[in-house]
């Protein structure tokens, strides 16, 4: 095993310049990046600058006992990036701000980093600033930079009733992964020579510990000749995230339980651990998944789409926010589940 | 004394609802301001976008022992407001993100929080986005945005040898009315029924509690008709910030003691702790003061600002980083203190 290096030995410019020493910026806008006080852009003429900036804080948003540093830097930054989606702009820049408690070694900062930079990387956005302190548990704040036309940017409040509501990919998986770390963390806790458990699941282990955004459907919106009239990204689980929407377009909502897009080992981990599937999809959160809104128009456009799924329609706000269940009853849909 | 709220009964929406009701927006580039995933800008086209943002983290960066809520909020804005004046930029909008510890009542943390308001209220900037989570110790990162033309920003790199160091205002009065607080702590904590003695300091403790950002100096450099070749707002202490120009700059300077602007009131504390005024004012930091390099070309348009000082020049590299102490003799200027 290699030497470990205290971060006091070697001093905050001396880290910063560590961390720092290899970030390329490809960003037209890009003008100055790390290095300076400020970070500088210089926006193209017909470009508006949409900012999403979120704060990560140790034993409250990630366990470190499961969670490998390097994908918790990816992670961070994916949530971070997701926020851009909801209103149709692409990714450009991040601003990083790390607090770190003294226990964390630079390697371990090292690791945490190249998360975040391979994050960057994968949604070509720089990383031009940030800050970095010592805090008492670890910090990650994040604030993440994207461009979008006037034309082709959405609103949360753009919704009108009797439209179609799709979400992208499944839901789900991310939670019950949640599920299965926490098991064998309590596993571990209790008998500390057995290996944890984890095989056959890497679909669900990998929404939880390395999602991604989905920055390509911007692009597939473009390609089918279409617009959302509102997106909102999944990160708290869409029986809470679509409560954003309808408040925000005076809208109510229908939503099927049987179209909730299912992987099958979330259903088979939600058999597993004797929960309700549907619960976990709607509640669960973390999938970065996109929920969003669109005319009927343009309903041929979407139907065979292999990644998007209808799930319901708007409707009135006299009509409320509605769950359907496999029975064919209708209930009320609650941030936090909904009414049996 | 009035009922106080947990804010688990109320939950985040209703939280972040509460505290942003009242939020008004006035700078022409805000286009969406809190509500939405996203805040929107849309810079008008000559303008370069000029970002920073910190963290800030309880028992690190703030006591909240002796720190008033209020002062928090607004020194913690203005302590990010202030890195935009290294690249002469004037602040546009700010993102707020609130990490909030469960002992943290809802009255609290609208106290905080109005200081953040007042602070933008009165650096006529927008607050238009952020995030509010759970977290351990109270945990704060603000993002900054401001604008400047391109001829206008000012870069770290920009010095040259032979060039006049200039500082606004007076140092160290911010470390010495944290000298005082820390000791009237140390008194309360060994006996509570002493009240704190902080009569007749009413100066350093403001420039402690309730610091300013020098915004103002983007119209003076106008108004004078120069512009500095580089500019860094004095947040870790001159012997640190200077480091950072010469590095960047690839010049030396000379710095002399003598010259360093002190308040009486700094220099009378600093007695009464038996302190180096001069060490406090190179090294206590949070003075939010400006460190900026002209040319010798203005030195007609400086010398009787009331607000200017000049300290010393910068030199070529080779000459290193000096203080040229009252007895005359040269130190080399570390970014910890200067050699004896």
């Amino acid at each position: 095993m290699s030497q470990l290096t205290e971060i006091a030995s070697l001093g905050e410019f001396a880290l910063v310049k560590k961390l720092t020493q290899d970030l390329p910026t490809q960003q037209p806008s890009t003008l100055v990046g790390v290095g300076e006080d400020c970070a500088v852009l210089q926006p193209a003429t017909d470009e508006l600058v949409v900012l999403s900036s979120e704060l990560f804080c140790e034993g409250v948003h990630f366990d470190l006992s499961y969670t490998p540093l390097k994908h918790l830097g990816y992670k961070l930054a994916v949530a971070t990036i997701s926020d851009l989606c909801a209103a149709n702009a692409t990714p450009t820049q991040l601003l990083v701000n790390l607090g770190l408690p003294a226990r964390f070694t630079v390697e371990a900062t090292a690791e945490l980093f190249e998360g975040i930079k391979l994050a960057a990387q994968n949604y070509q956005t720089d990383i031009v600033g940030g800050d970095t302190t010592a805090a008492k548990m670890l910090t990650v704040s994040i604030t993440a930079i994207g461009k979008a036309t006037k034309t082709e940017r959405t609103h949360r409040h753009g919704a009108a009733p009797n439209q179609l509501i799709c979400v992208s990919g499944d839901l789900g998986g991310a939670y019950l992964g949640l599920m299965l770390l926490e098991r064998e963390k309590r596993v571990f806790t209790q008998n500390a020579e057995i290996q944890p458990d984890l095989e056959g699941n890497n679909y669900i282990l990998q929404r939880q510990l390395r999602p991604e955004a989905r920055t390509d459907f911007k692009g597939i919106f473009e390609q089918n000749g279409f617009l959302p009239t509102a997106i909102i990204d999944i990160s708290d689980g869409i029986a809470s995230d679509i409560q954003h929407i309808c408040v925000a377009s005076d809208i109510g909502c229908k939503i099927y339980e049987e179209k909730i897009p299912l992987d099958p080992q979330t259903i088979a981990t939600a058999q597993l651990f004797n929960l309700d599937v549907t619960m976990c999809a709607l509640n669960g959160g973390e999938d970065y998944e996109l929920l969003f809104v669109v005319e009927q128009a343009h309903y041929e456009k979407i139907k065979n789409h292999p990644d998007i799924t209808i799930i319901g329609y708007t409707t009135e706000a006299h009509e409320g926010k509605m769950l359907v269940t496999r029975d064919n009853t209708a209930h009320e849909l609650l941030a936090q589940g909904w009414k049996r």
